[in-house]
């Protein structure tokens, strides 16, 4: 089946890498949580790439797990996304920003007017990835005992994100005259006070910051529960996918797709990009020998509370060497279970290895050379599984540059990923529309 | 009186300048609220010229005037703070970025969360200007109808200090060992979950990101009424004086100083530091030329409107051109009255001129030569009116490159201010100590 679509890539970080192992493996930087200048090699390296965003995960709390288990993650604690992001803006030109920000614990306010910032400073390039924040721990350090529930959640991200636009939209393009004979700095017409009272917000307006270079920064989000799919139908730009197969990568994408016509969205207008991890080898046997070694730096304490938490029972009564024997059902998630089983007789792992791989990263990976990596992908891509995908690194920095020193280049061959950016925003690089104001013509 | 201290130097700013009519100055840069460009060259300007700090106003809404003023502004708008100063991070290496951050409209797991990123990026050269928000605007930004008054501020304030400080303290210095062999992240005996349960604030923590590189941010302060004075006393590191003359900056500093040994605190780990506007001319006339060429490009409309408020009367009803009349008494203000009414007199102003100053800026000004200027600044250095200034400058980028050009170094051959940064920290500018962790030696 052919295509003239090329792929849209996303680089899905975490400073020290997604794998809870990738801190021990040899050449890694274990200290690139609080060491910007790892970073900005990261992001420079991404955008000779011609990657099209960098997006940083973001958590509210440290992570929710027993400090044994804690206290071997690198994942525990970073810079906060704004910051770190605003400082990246000056030392790239063309790679998009894409921003963590919950709309459960935070006000719409904020959250609008540091994303018009970052739009301003970066010249075009952010992107807010909406989350709604399902760790309880959370709702611990805004002085809620409650967490809310997940359809309050969704109800008040919906309300959040109209808001949050419509602050966006408090100034017409041209707003900003600056008349210095006459002494208007800018034209009160065409100023917008939101006055929005809905039924979980309050917020009057107008922000106090010109509208964002790109009407409005990217919106992003992941949800793929069904208030999740339908938020992303009506209100996203790009969603982070979950899909852990093919088959699963094409329901989503037809589904989600689906729905937009009927909300006068053009498909086209949504870029689906799941997840992938991708470990790149010269031949396909090295690179599962370094998913392997990765695997295996994952302590076997987190191992095994990681694959008891997916099959619902103690796993740390199995011989760890020996293969998982019958286990009876429960009442915890059959899927999860079922995915789990199906993944130890696919790769004909031990207990210990299957521990590891949950431990570490076991969602829908890419493992091979340049040449399958591709092959995988163009599949995807011409099979409507996905427009593109966030690619999560094994390790870092030598796990990217694996990934934009072989993969990309192959890419590029086959005429799936560009060579140069086409424009300056983020938007232009996802072929995105700059929304109109709603306010002003 | 001989000294051997020097002042300390922060740069107030505001993107276009504190002046309203600075805009329009011939030079002026008018749109700076949204051209990061300038803002970098004044920042590097600054630190070439040794300034301890950019120190960055905020406003969490629009200003409160009415739309005919306020569309002659230019400081309606700008970049959110923490964005601007983690950009201006990577463009600058060791001047100190204070951001501006309320207490009453933000939560304080994300204001210690944002400083701690903020001084990580930086190397250590963040400081916390504590804001109350006394604009009963913002409170409708953020869902509230009734503003906080003024006691409940200060000690929302107090306790929004505690929990911001306690959260920086979550991680003992040496908390991360990274031991690859053993696969330990972090040792969890080295991290203090804090549990604040108070009167008005519920925060759990820990915080996730590392002990910012100073222990704590600087802690920078504003408030001058008697809660704000007591607040400064015990928790500020940096005070922003409001000071108009130098018998109100000796009697103010001897106040909060005086205040610090029962609270057993050095008042040297204090810095008093009054906003001054400073214009610079070859000749004292040329000057108050700059100054008067400046005040005249403040709109008749912004001018009498401050006017008129200053003095509790409709000010459009005087001659313009004539000199103010004698006012009956009202129930308004007294002291800002004859604190204008004065200064009509000392200056010998029309009641345009009048009006125009008061609609640019009317406080502490020090206005003439390098020599005079070095003169008065030595003058309150010496008589303890102050520790130094913060700067405004009257138009940029002309006004600042003036103080840097011609007054740094009257005050460097004076010895009154560094010729090199004496170490790499915005704490080791202002001699202050690094805080001890109040939960681990």
């Amino acid at each position: 089946m052919a295509t003239d679509r090329q792929l849209k890539l996303g680089a899905f970080m975490r400073p020290v890498s997604i794998h809870t192992g990738a801190w021990r493996y040899p050449g890694a930087w274990p200290d690139a949580n609080f060491n910007f200048k790892h970073l900005k090699h990261l992001a420079q390296t991404l955008e000779a790439a011609k990657f099209d965003a960098f997006f940083m995960a973001d958590h509210l709390a440290l992570l929710n797990m027993p400090r044994e288990a804690l206290k071997r993650s690198h994942t525990a604690t970073s810079f906060e996304p704004f910051t770190l992001l605003s400082a990246l803006s000056q030392v790239t030109e063309r790679i998009g920003l894409v921003a963590t920000a919950s709309t459960s614990f935070d006000e719409p306010f904020h959250v609008a007017r540091r994303f018009a910032s970052l739009d301003h400073l970066s010249e075009g390039r952010a992107g807010w990835n909406i989350v709604t924040t399902a760790n309880p721990d959370a709702a611990l350090n805004f002085g809620l005992v409650q967490h809310l529930d997940h359809a309050q959640r969704y109800a008040r991200a919906r309300e959040f994100y109209e808001v949050v636009t419509g602050l966006w939209d408090s100034w017409a393009d041209d707003a900003f005259v600056r008349d210095v004979q006459t002494g208007v700095y800018f034209d009160p017409g065409r100023l917008h006070t939101l006055a929005h009272e809905g039924p979980l917000l309050s917020v009057r307006g107008p922000l106090h910051i010109a509208r964002p270079p790109q009407g409005w920064p990217v919106i992003v989000q992941a949800g793929a529960s069904e208030p999740g799919r339908q938020l992303a139908a009506e209100t996203a730009e790009v969603v982070f996918a979950a899909s852990s197969t093919l088959e699963e990568g094409q329901a989503f994408y037809a589904d989600v797709k689906g729905r937009m016509p009927a909300l006068g969205r053009d498909p086209e207008h949504l870029k689906i990009l799941p997840g992938a991890f991708v470990v790149v080898g010269d031949t396909l046997e090295e690179a599962r020998s370094i998913r392997a070694r990765l695997d295996a730096l994952v302590h076997e304490q987190s191992a095994f509370a990681s694959l008891s938490v997916a099959l619902g029972v103690d796993a740390s009564r199995f011989d760890p060497d020996g293969y998982l024997p019958e286990i009876p059902d429960t009442n915890d998630s059959k899927s999860a279970r079922a995915r789990v089983l199906a993944l130890a007789d696919r790769e004909q792992l031990t207990v210990r290895q299957l521990a590891q791989r949950l431990g570490g990263y076991s969602g829908l990976a890419f493992v091979g050379t340049a040449q399958s990596i591709a092959d995988d992908m163009q599949l995807w891509l011409e099979s409507h599984g996905s427009d593109g995908f966030n690619i999560m690194f094994p390790w870092l920095p030598g796990g990217l540059e694996a990934f934009t020193g072989q993969v990309v280049p192959e890419l590029q061959r086959r005429g799936l990923f560009r060579r140069e950016y086409e424009g300056r925003t983020l938007r232009e690089h996802l072929g995105l529309p700059r929304p109109a104001n709603r306010f002003f013509a």
